[in-house]
């Protein structure tokens, strides 16, 4: 991991999760950060949702911390509001800064009230407990099913790039995954911090899907705190950008690879739609379709299925121009079956990365990536008692 | 089963599926009756859904018969829409009327090619076969993965009603299941027939949900026949209407019911949303949640999950104003969570019948009951190797 300069890091357990398991983070920068945010665009949004937007529209995106934990969502509570403000505020306090420049988050389980103390009480050795190589310890503090802690890092000439993210149930594309928080030591003004992230966030975490799903909690932080001393050109910021969506692109697919349950990855690449939102929601029909998600789970060549997904897209096309190939094997042709061999062909699809290319021939261009996961019997397993 | 007068039925096995099991059914009218059929919305549709419609058209809902096959879909083929046409033509030499008093229909797997001579070579037997008594029969060969058969009746003083369906996964709300057959021995006019098919699918069938997706091959087709001699007035017309409704609301829930894997059948009621529309969408949000799906297979009452599913459905709502009660408990009170016994609840919730209450308070007045089923590992299992 390459670690952008400027920032420390530090997890504790403070009793909010049920198993002993560091379950509150931290992430601070020396100076004050330039910050742009995007959140979960379901109309239930919870507490920390509420107060970090706030927050980075009265500091002007300008902000010192983040404080995240995991184990209670802070959503659909009575004491939401104030326990999130509370904690920002006691956390105020020990760092010496203003309260609108501490960016919360939250993940786990809806409808329980968090106990503010639980918090409090652990910002002590939170603070104490800062340190430059700790990033990795925040990363695992905000894992809730996930299997595998989420981290990627990119170098540009003297800028550094690192994001940490969290989620594996409740992935949909409508915006983000349940937490995602990318660093840089670059000097960026919040207007380009704010295009850079809705851009990168357009053709990363918005293209990924676990179960359709989308969280009431769903937040990512980009933060930018001009520690490398680099004031990037035009230039520069397009070659930052570009680093920023290879770290959001990474930390997607790791959470779409880890998706509950999940065995494979699955690339879907649309070509040939009459614009990019008509390949975007063939894609999501795709993607969002349990019975080509459980057809691949049991490596079924199942076009059928694939064809079938596409026409309830609501996107007008003739299924007669339909190729369809399957780990780059044709196995449907204007819109029929092709000539392939289903045993070979079963083989390649126990791959741990599926890739289904659907293309609509002639002249549109309308073309989109967008990666979801096989559906198993282990996501029921895993999402029938996850409260209880 | 109350029959009504003047059918026939039989059923073969014609060889089209793979275990010897009768694939081939045939419901013969004596007279000709009036028709109105509803079908899938999926952008591709099966041969027999488009000659179908094409039939009904040039007949003006004037049909003498309805053929059926199980087994292979006859969608996405090369040879589709000349197998169908030829299979009508061969079955309306045998029974000596025109092509286009032919509805065909048919289920099954996708994308393989469908050998007319199968067809053609059991047209004789199924034509000899017919009887007064073998509704059953057609019904039972019109099942793939339904592990029950699918019938109900109803009888309005001397108007008989009787429907048959079939459908376990691949269900979706836009429209219809997969295959079904209402038959009445009332004089209905096709236009009367038409809109007595759609109100009631409006609030039947297509207020039902077991995986969220549309197949190619949804058809629903409505027949009034006259034998009863009873040419209803506006006012019969309007209880035959509501036998119908009834009829069809069996027909679904029976559908959900069976739904792939499904050990529970739920139902969603939601109330005092804006509008129909929306207490619609908030409905689907929820039954098309697997997250909710999964919780109430595993007895859980993760009531997050559906206020979450909700605020995801698009609908605007004020969360302080929601309330949910699960089997009849208020677990959710004005967005948070109510003091309920956990223990009890899971018990209740272990029942084959769940119902989920979502009542936004207010002054609005939108409501609707929308039916889904459980989310199970035997849905995985049945899915990841339906093909093959």
């Amino acid at each position: 991991m390459i670690l952008p300069l400027g920032y420390r890091y530090s997890s504790v357990f403070a009793g909010i999760r049920k198993v002993e398991k560091d379950d509150l983070g931290l992430i601070v920068s020396d100076r004050p950060a330039a910050a742009a945010g995007v959140f979960t665009r379901n109309r239930v949004q919870a507490a920390p949702v509420k107060l970090a937007r706030a927050h980075l529209k009265s500091s002007r995106g300008a902000v010192k911390a983040i404080l995240v934990n995991a184990g209670n969502a802070n959503c659909a509570t009575v004491s939401g509001d104030a326990v999130a403000l509370e904690s920002c505020e006691a956390l105020a306090r020990c760092l010496k800064v203003s309260v609108r420049e501490i960016l919360p988050a939250s993940t786990g389980v809806i409808g329980v009230e968090l106990d503010p103390a639980l918090i409090r009480n652990a910002l002590g050795p939170l603070v104490s407990g800062l340190s430059r190589d700790r990033f990795e310890a925040v990363a695992r503090a905000i894992m809730t099913t996930d299997q595998t802690v989420k981290m990627a890092s990119e170098k540009v000439g003297e800028v550094r790039i690192a994001g940490m993210t969290k989620g594996a149930g409740m992935i949909h594309p409508n915006m983000a995954t349940t937490l995602g928080f990318v660093l840089t030591d670059a000097d960026i003004a919040p207007p380009f911090l704010r295009t850079m992230l809705s851009e990168s966030v357009a053709h990363t975490y918005n293209r990924i899907s676990v179960d359709s799903d989308t969280s009431t909690n769903d937040t990512l932080f980009l933060l930018s705190n001009g520690a490398s001393g680099v004031n990037p050109s035009a230039k520069e910021r397009g070659a930052i950008q570009e680093a920023v969506g290879r770290v959001m692109q990474s930390l997607a697919e790791q959470i779409v690879r880890d998706g509950e349950g999940a065995r494979k990855l699955i690339t879907i690449h649309v070509t040939g739609a009459a614009d990019e939102r008509a390949a975007d929601r063939i894609a999501r029909g795709i993607a969002n379709s349990p019975l080509v998600k459980t057809a691949i789970a049991g490596s079924d060549p199942n076009w059928g299925r694939i064809l079938s997904a596409a026409g309830n897209s609501g996107v007008e096309f003739d299924p007669r121009k339909v190729n369809i190939w399957l780990q780059d094997i044709l196995v449907c042709q204007a819109g029929v079956a092709a000539e392939f061999s289903e045993g070979d062909l079963k083989q390649k699809l126990d791959s741990k990365d599926c890739l289904i290319r659907f293309e609509i021939r002639g002249r549109n261009r309308g073309e989109v990536r967008f990666w979801t996961c096989d559906l198993t019997e282990k996501y029921i397993e895993i999402n029938a008692s996850y409260r209880t």
